[in-house]
């Protein structure tokens, strides 16, 4: 009989992608739409690792820069990337430990893929990243959320943390630099979420999209703490800037490595070549340093550029100075309670596209994510300059 | 609880995979391989495309080149597509029925994670590609297998079918042209089987991953005789040619492709951008007939070297003139028994990689799979005295 899968029924559309669909059709109708939505970055990769490929398309024959690689990632790219985990990091990450992947969501996937049984329990930060309920709910994992509190910076609170602690337990997602809050997590709190996932015996999902993005302090590496714990998730979509290419890897313990590898063989049989030799060469080029502080310091400008604008538009809003990411996550509850509505009447009636706080949390109902890497400053200016001038007409009502 | 996934228990790596290791291996040892084994074309894409794409990436600002596209693929593409599919093989899919995928793999795998619930029977023929058989037990389906007759030139048996057909049944899969056999589907038994997905109603998931490589003949597009009940699975992984690149797509009725397309984009967010851009150059080029043409002739020449050669040096090997794809599948049943030893025997003391017939078919444990795209006709001919060889000398106890 014909007929669908009833998992399926798990999934939906990735809410971003709605305000994607809108922003385009506005887009097609010429308005002006002003991108405080984006989750890529605004600076594409850099020009002469762009020109060495260009080269190599054309000059390079055979099947080399066009056939299979191994489902596992070419080795050359696996060595690199434990070569930068090394420079950057100071962790020791063995090549055959690393899984590249098509994005960091096809490592999302393949993460709980390989690990969950239906009933599992898995723990969420709330606020976080909206792209791991849909997959975890998909094989059958049941969330247990931990709030996390803006006046405590969005610290994790190991005690409260404890307490959701059960032996149905399967795993705990902590994205950091984080998405939507920009927390970095200290150094004490990493080792204190490390030894509860060793003494309980759970999977630290480890989330690292945006470790290069760093503007204050230093990126915590997980598997630093817990090495036989650890999944940790990355991607090349923030940095070099190749989201649609579709680049990433997962590194972990050599017991999860393997089973990883299948699951990412038969969902895409192996990661994108061209753009497999394309971070090859970023990652081992003098160019890869300069061009991550070229961004760090584009996208801190920015980030300064709304923060101010928010304290000077908006002083009642409340939110954390994000030390890493893309995104200032600002609470709003002084000034209305529906981000949702908000981030409607910003897209249709200013111009502005935001993403409203409630795709990422079940708390934090009147806030809203501000994307800083795409726009230039002065038009973060006048998006967040609109955003008060809404609120000054509806504020009240909404 | 640490630990993993019951379900993963069912991936295994490719077997084809394990022959690519054996040969890298060996081949680092600098021992020259002739290589039958192939699963991927031997002519690179045209220089033409190639250096548009080159150009592009030098001149292209922005992020246009590297942000994330639709989930669906680029509107361009899946027009370009729809054409193709109009111009070379006059039928009309609308291309908001096509899902754009990262590479065949993802759109096998996105299928069965849209149609199948565990228990639901799926019938393979038998010779068939063994892709099928991990991603169907995955997803808790069941197999049952409708045995092909090579004294029949691998023709599916109607009648024979009917009598598998259950009320569990939810899907049958077809591939053509065939791998391995390079069999083509005539129109007369595609009407039959999409008459009856209609009357008994279960889905025809048609793999046509080789549709425009057809040395006779024409390639029958099953949508034509069932579009309610067909799901296609479509790569450009062999013409133009770009398989480590991931690119295909899948096209169906109105109720699976929303649903597909959520699979997708929780596998891996978009398709590969660059990738998209440059089929859609491809496919729209003037370039794209004359490219299929060249390399139809070639490898139509390189498939007839392979005849020739095998009824010269193994003239009671059985096997029918594959029409389309890349192989011919050759039964050697009066020279050996064992297929699987034959392979290790020939990789290791004869330099010669092939696919045994067992990875294909509980039926052909006697057969082999000989590629004829990635060498030239000269070593083709080596190939295949090589096996004639190692025959003589062991075929009496394999």
């Amino acid at each position: 009989m014909r007929g669908f899968s009833q998992s399926i029924a798990f999934l939906r559309e990735s809410p971003t992608r709605k305000i994607d669909a809108i922003r385009e059709k506005l887009k097609r109708e010429n308005k002006d739409i002003i991108n405080l939505a984006a989750g890529q970055p605004g600076i594409p990769p850099p020009i002469e690792v762009r020109s060495m490929l260009a080269r190599q398309l054309v000059e390079v024959g055979g099947m080399e820069l066009y056939g299979y690689s191994p489902s596992q990632g070419i080795m050359e790219l696996r060595e690199a990337i434990s070569e930068d985990l090394r420079r950057l990091g100071g962790i020791e990450v063995d090549p055959n430990n690393i899984v590249v992947t098509a994005g960091g969501q096809e490592g999302m996937f393949a993460t709980f893929m390989t690990i969950l049984n239906p009933g599992d329990e898995v723990i969420l930060l709330d606020p976080t990243y909206f792209g791991y309920k849909p997959i975890i709910e998909y094989f059958g994992g049941r969330i247990k959320r931990l709030g996390l509190s803006l006046n405590e910076g969005f610290r994790v609170d190991v005690e409260k943390l404890k307490e959701l602690i059960t032996n149905r337990t399967k795993a705990l997602v902590i994205v950091s630099p984080d998405n939507p809050t920009g927390n970095v997590i200290d150094r004490e709190t990493a080792r204190a979420i490390a030894d509860l996932a060793i003494d309980r015996d759970f999977w630290i999902v480890s989330d690292e999209a945006y470790r290069t993005l760093i503007y204050e302090g230093e990126h915590t590496y997980m598997y630093r703490y817990a090495p036989e714990h650890v999944i940790s998730i990355n991607t090349f979509s923030k940095d070099p800037g190749i989201p649609g290419w579709r680049l990433g890897f997962v590194y972990g313990p050599s017991d999860v490595i393997p089973r990883l590898k299948l699951a990412v063989e038969e969902m895409t049989y192996c990661p994108p070549v061209i753009a497999q030799k394309f971070v090859t060469m970023y990652l081992k080029s003098e160019v890869r340093l300069r061009h991550l502080r070229h961004i760090i310091e584009e996208y801190r400008s920015r980030r300064d550029t709304a923060i101010k604008a928010l304290r000077e538009y908006l002083p009642e809003a409340r939110f954390v100075t994000p030390k890493g990411s893309m995104f200032i996550f600002t609470d709003l509850s002084r000034y209305i309670r529906d981000s949702e509505k908000l981030a409607e009447l910003l897209l249709e009636k200013y111009g502005v596209a935001l993403v409203p706080g409630t795709y990422f949390s079940d708390i934090y109902k009147s806030a809203i994510r501000i994307s800083f890497v795409v726009e230039s400053p002065e038009r973060i200016r006048e998006g967040i300059r609109r955003i008060a001038e809404a609120i000054d007409k509806y504020g009240g009502s909404i």
